[in-house]
């Protein structure tokens, strides 16, 4: 359920309604960023009568029932886009926003690398690994801090916003330190203990789609974070696990209006992991941007055939250059800006 | 393996390596539409060396193997993209074909209102079922040569061409006399039969991907047909089956480059079926031009809420006009045109 | 929408059903082989109240309308369990029907080694393959006639009765001519060409399942066949497609109980394309007989490491007798024999 | 790479083949519960050739590469079952254990009525979430540690031992402290931080496999926990995600075959969540024994109707009853007995 007040309803008309969801027992959540000012109702309101209870207070403008299972990040409770002011860089709206950087932050000389030439080719955050989750406990998992500080030192050279993994709850306040921008992993999408933690600091997540997760319970697990009151959730399709072994997964284009019509996050596409392969990343950037993508998330290193991991669909510099040219013109034939600083 | 002549080999040069693959007990393939002469050899050719058999003749720039299983229809064997010459429209090549029209032929004026609805908004094929393999023995099946009757009709007021869908081998003559071009549906992909027989007539041949066929799978399936001497082939992606339930089906973005890497065919994309969702078909069309597609086939109706199949992800013919706008600008924006008449 | 008589109702009173059924531009469907004398209706049922137009005949125990897609296959029409009748042997019912022999014939030898061994195992059914359907174009393709000619050589001499692939309708009366069950494979599941056609026969089918098909297609795959007037169909699971790339198929074992629930058609399961690894055979066969399978179809060759093809998924004849005593002692602990001649 | 021991070699010799392993600057860990004593040699053996190495050493048996990624947990490094030891009651071995109980547990009533019930039916091991990991934030999320509590006193009253889910590394200590066995829950198989804690306690861990996981993957992830130190590792196939609608999951019963082959570890079949369909249950339960199962985990409930959590696909006792008899039949013939105390 959730009540929208009128355009000009007063903090005590509002407060009234807030007040009156407590007193049934129930749990008011103030919408924010919105035009008009919502209040989504959550607990048992079963057989509750949302305009019967709330449709005559004064400054209430209509008290409606939400049909999806995901309510806070439902767009029938919020019609506007929601943007994610990421340290004064939007993530969300109009403009399209490009991340890139290797999967794993290997070594100074690599990052700084990276960052001055994806920041060169125009993207405005920096990717990159500091924590891996690895399929195998034997393999390379990443610097730690060493590579949070390594990603800092980039961010502090290049302006770049950091984008980075955070993978448990025990390294969580550690890489919420050094990121703009925690990412949780596909591996980590049902990991509820995580999304509530997340949940209750305030900074920007951007929550990658479980292996066969359905676009429902992509949902339901960016409102477990939501619901702990953490608006700054963008969603990032990243491929899903089919039967197809040419492709190392099969990015699901078909998300991309789905979600842009379900729900007010920011959509970010992940053409690398989504397809794996080097030489097709740049057609299904391209075909991010023409469905309707908000963001792009671009695995570029150095010397990608000296990667520690997914050297087979990181791109070159100078591939990403050609890549970044090819965004904006898709781009712009629809309308909309690269994100540029 | 195949064989390259050199740019001025001789005709007579040409037919001893002809000669020589039979009297191997091999049977050669020439490729036409190329720029040099090509030959592929089928049959058992392990423990041959395709470089000491033939390196040496005269008029022989190489001879090699080919690394997939599918032969004729790699780029491997033929490295130029094939057109497909339809009655004089070209279907490949830099322009895009955009084809539209209902899911079924339901009535002479429903047909003909979609033809000229979409002939006007800029389709050079017109799409229309006659014959319609459906789940369920009790639904409609189509009108049969009614139908295809009025698809001729349709072509001879718009001058459109006529894709239409051929379900079995008994009716193929038939379907054959009517249509332009042959739609094998993806449920007959496997149906070695039909494809053979469609491999034996010179028709051209729009062959859907199965619901759950590997990229493989599918040019294999293409194999059959060039395999037979039919070399007028084109590929048609149309959704995969998954876990995902929000979608008809999950369109496989990712087919389409590696599809471009891997063969010279054709290569078109459904989004109607792909996604099933009417008011996401734009977004899925304006992605499969920037991945790349040669053609759009598209699901229009002049009254979706009365169709007898596909309603809900039919366009109307407003929506349409729009979708090809759109289209327009991507393409553009790849620097390819749409084809026109 | 069924009717079903009373058990003492007379040759007129259902024949007075019947006419009314047809007056009302309705099909009926008589069902044979139950207690009790019931009728399927076919066609535009919606609006029509099943008790008002039937309820009150004389003769009429019950008239209700079918919940399911599919009518004819399901226990809502036909409570007891179908048993086909195979020239004197029965398919369904108590005993487990044992199906053995080679993925393909491949000379006589090979075909009547591969019977005897079988045989004296203690299989009633004798697998083997004339015409092959083959994903490249370029493979064996089966000895066709000769293959069928072999395998009825081959009933001659032990009195198994032959189940073998019909994969177009062109080569239909010659197959149907040689063999006692009629095997679809799982390409042809939706060829409904071909499923029409061997609905008009009186020869049993087995009705293999798709690759992805869902179980519901499945049945509405068997409804076109017996719509046609052919109620011999037996269900054949053998794997569907997964993500899952360690076994060739996963055999969807659930299939199993949800099929006994749904339809009364027999079910028979495919252990060796199933899992498709020669040493888990066994295990699948028996955790089959465990579900409730009514057979049992194994490939079986006398050198697999020669075979033309699925060599490495065939048992060879002693692994076979094995397995047949497992199959034994599983059927015995739920209280079902293995068929015996 | 893994050295096996001669029988009789001393505990000098052993070590002798450690230090070498520690020299080389690589990780041996030492196998136990074999009948010849083995090392794993963990670390970057790439180049490095065990004969040449350890084969000459006295004492040694043979040093041989592990073909498969996943080493500790793999039978080509220990050929014997592993029997996990739960409080004197083996998990693992011959006998076949019996897992039942509710979903969650949710009250005192419920959870000792289902105890004595399933007690009473024979089963040896309760399950019962106190900490329930939901796909919606608003879902009952378990009784927390007062359904530990609950469970420890249904231990007491029963005999019973405890299985329950650990959720996360925070309440891991927690949990530990009630249960007997830790169950990781599917969407936690790769959740690397809480396999890797739950590795280094001394406690039974019951792995289930993810919704998309591959057998690959998810003995990567038993190797996780393993290489942490706890050998006390069973694998509980649970059912995959495919397109198939009509059951909740597929349960994939080809792992149990394949499993028993490539590890040592035991295996565990959760039939109720694999099909999803309480009439269908027991069939499940029939085949995962007759597969090879090493025990079965079912939901039992006094009044599945009044279920939070799970009722559709809950036995009540007398169904649990019901199945316990025909789990003893079919154990009885493929030579294992069901566990009892």
């Amino acid at each position: 359920m959730f009540i929208a007040m009128k355009p000009h309803a007063t903090q005590a008309e509002f407060e009234a309604v807030v007040d009156k969801i407590r007193a049934l027992g129930l749990t008011p959540h103030p919408i924010t960023g919105t035009e008009r000012k919502v209040v989504a109702v959550i607990g048992p309101t079963t057989g509750l009568d949302p305009d019967d209870l709330f449709g005559t207070m004064t400054g209430v403008a209509e008290a409606l029932r939400v049909s999806q299972p995901f309510k806070l990040v439902s767009r029938e409770v919020k019609e506007e886009d929601t943007v994610i002011d990421v340290g004064g860089v939007p993530l969300g709206g109009k403009a399209i926003a490009i991340m890139a950087g290797p999967c794993s932050v290997e070594s100074r000389d690599q990052i700084l690398e990276a960052a001055h030439a994806v920041k060169k080719a125009g993207a405005t955050f920096l990717r990159g690994g500091a924590f891996k989750p690895r399929t195998s406990p034997y393999e390379f998992q990443g610097l730690r801090e060493e590579g949070l500080k390594l990603l800092a030192e980039a961010r502090e050279q290049t302006g770049l916003r950091v984008v980075t993994e955070v993978k448990d709850t025990e390294t969580l306040p550690m890489v919420a330190d050094y990121a703009d921008v925690l990412q949780i992993g596909a591996r980590n999408m049902q990991n509820y203990s995580l999304l509530e933690k997340v949940g209750a600091i305030d900074k920007p997540i951007l929550l990658k789609r479980g292996l066969s997760a359905t676009i429902r319970e992509w949902l339901m697990a960016a409102e477990y974070i939501v619901s702990k009151g953490n608006f700054k959730v963008a969603l990032c399709e990243r491929g899903i696990r089919t039967f197809e072994t040419m492709t190392r997964n099969t990015l699901d284009i078909n998300a991309v209006p789905v979600l842009k019509s379900l729900t007010h996050l920011p959509v970010v596409v992940d053409p690398s992991h989504g397809i794996g392969l080097r030489p097709h990343v740049p057609a299904i950037a391209r075909a991010a941007i023409a469905a309707g993508a908000d963001g792009l998330i671009i695995e570029v290193h150095p010397h990608p055939e000296k990667a520690l991991s997914d050297g087979h669909q990181s791109l070159t510099p100078a591939e990403f250059e050609e890549l970044m040219k090819q965004a904006r013109v898709i781009a712009g034939a629809i309308g909309r800006p690269i994100l540029a600083r």
